[in-house]
């Protein structure tokens, strides 16, 4: 960052940032996060602040008629205190005293580990995203298989998807399995094991949505016995609040329709309710035109997952521009990317600026 | 059994025996186990022991031709080890090192923790039954609702359902839920999910056959992860052995088909092939005689449960006597018995040690 001009600084949330010299001018801003999962790969995050510092280096001779600011961004996946996006959250304005003292598994305070770090969590507003930004573009890898199976290998986000993510208890009877005919049997893992298929062939059937069972606790769990309690995470998304809300209504209604059939209780608990967070149309359509000037066609799609581009849409427009992931691989050592897919996203970036410089 | 005039005993397995003094007259053994699971109930085997106690107290006035060896079997569950029947087994020296070489979860071997118990496994031949028993009794809760929807307190077992146990591995992909299409999954929930259900609704329809899934574990395990790995068990009861074979190798082939169609990978272990046993012709029509003379009309039954008596026939006449099980209930803390119930129970005994005196 220096050796390209910018001013170096690590702001109070451990944002990293790069900023140009010359502050009269607008910025635009061009970042991802660095932090990522345990036992992860090398890509995700990093490879959208790389691109951005590639982009610094190759706008020098353009005479852009805006500043850019670098950034990159502290804790995007929440792995410590177990709630993500805080770099962004910092810019947005949206951290709180309730925020910073939220604790980690060792029971230190965010406040505490920020000071321990050497930052002050009292210069948190200096964080804030400056007036004069008028737009955020973040590179980040798919983390999905779409853009390998459609052979391409840049896509426009268009939106990033929402959430919901719930909990769900089914309560049978445990019971001896050698002694308890079938017929007499209140199992809790056949009630959830039912469910389960109803909620991946709803998912399958409908157009857009994901829906998910990733955890699942089998009480008392041994080999003989009718299983008595099973808890389940359900975790849904859509690029629509309205679809999400009524898809995990409908699976819910169908965890409580099972268990109504077979003589069980069942229970939820709403753990997460994230809205999806749309980009900005003037820039996703921007994006398609900047890859297919680079000689890509060019395709729109959604988010699956979060990112901080969710974050700093909420206070300026924001676009995000996809790179392929081989084989779909994320959060895993095999993530990678292909050098020519990189390639193409610099020549898309840089078109991306001239749209910038010609609107300006 | 001090007070009883038993000498009180520790075997190599760890089971407490009370030995008749009088060594030289033959022997009729009568007991059940003292171990249980995790959150069971306070009948379940002990109630067995009790029984054989108050049948040796009741006995004292009858000058009998043989004495009583009471007997209370340890680790008859196999929740350590996962291997039942370990207490029985010594008596029916059926114990070798590789059984003893055996490992816990915490990877401590059988031998070290009947060392560690303050015992010495090198004495486990003195465990064996002596030749001049020759019969042996046990009283158990019947542990399922059949006795109960009979309206009747007690029955004869006339055998053993046998039990096989299979270990079974569904291996997917591991991805985020947000990123990876429902068609573009290997969930390996979904497919053991589909199984369960295969397993459930082939149990229904098979007369004499139960089929459990009791324990699941789902890897990674977090909600915004498509699991990759689930491991299930698998358990197959009925009274013919051929039946439960095919039952057992369709269910696993339905595994494997599941599989197949999903793209996913699965394999099996075998835990436990145990025969079915049938308890000696003899003695069940002595026990149906005894119940009979005190006033119940007699039943006979298949047990669906393994229970000691099944090692202990392998090596001498046995027999067992049900007694209801309030609601079917067992392996949990509101497993019950009925007072009335076991006042039966002790009748029925006292007629069979009567009938036994006789014959001797």
């Amino acid at each position: 960052m220096e050796s390209l001009g910018l001013q170096v600084s690590v702001d109070a949330m451990g944002n990293l940032r790069g900023s140009p010299i010359n502050r009269e001018i607008p910025r635009l801003l061009i970042g991802s996060h660095i932090d990522t999962v345990p036992n992860a790969g090398a890509y995700d995050g990093v490879l959208g602040v790389l691109l951005g510092l590639a982009l610094v280096d190759a706008c020098r001779p353009m005479e852009l008629p805006f500043g850019i600011e670098l950034m990159a961004f502290s804790e995007e996946e929440g792995v410590r205190f177990r709630l993500p996006f805080l770099g962004s959250r910092a810019l947005a304005g949206d951290v709180n005293s309730r925020l910073l003292s939220v604790r980690d598994a060792n029971g230190i305070s965010m406040e505490e580990a920020i000071f321990a770090f050497g930052l002050n969590p009292q210069q948190m507003e200096e964080a804030r995203l400056s007036d004069d930004t008028f737009a955020f573009l973040e590179f980040h890898i798919e983390q999905g298989p779409v853009l390998e199976k459609a052979g391409l290998p840049l896509a426009a986000v268009e939106a990033i998807a929402g959430q919901s993510r719930v909990t769900v208890v089914f309560v049978g009877s445990a019971n001896h399995v050698g002694t308890t005919p079938m017929d007499l049997r209140r199992d809790a893992l056949a009630a959830a094991a039912e469910w389960i298929i109803a909620v991946e062939t709803f998912a399958r059937a409908a157009d857009g949505c994901v829906a998910t069972v990733g955890r699942l606790q089998v009480l008392p769990g041994a080999s003989n016995v009718v299983p008595g309690e099973v808890t389940a995470s359900l975790d849904v998304r859509h690029a629509s609040n309205a679809e999400r809300k009524s898809a995990t209504d409908f699976l819910l209604q169908r965890a409580q329709d099972i268990c109504d059939r077979r003589e069980l209780a069942c229970s939820f608990r709403t753990d997460l309710e994230q809205s999806s967070v749309p980009m900005s149309p003037e820039l996703v359509t921007a994006v398609e035109h900047a890859i297919a000037a680079a000689g890509v066609t060019p395709k729109r799609m959604v988010s699956g997952a979060g990112h901080d581009a969710m974050i700093l849409a909420q206070v300026v427009p924001s676009a995000m521009i996809f790179l392929r992931s081989p084989g779909g691989i994320s959060h895993h050592p095999d993530e990678s990317v292909l050098v020519e897919d990189v390639e193409k996203a610099i020549l898309a970036g840089i078109n991306f600026l001239e749209h910038l410089a010609r609107r300006q």
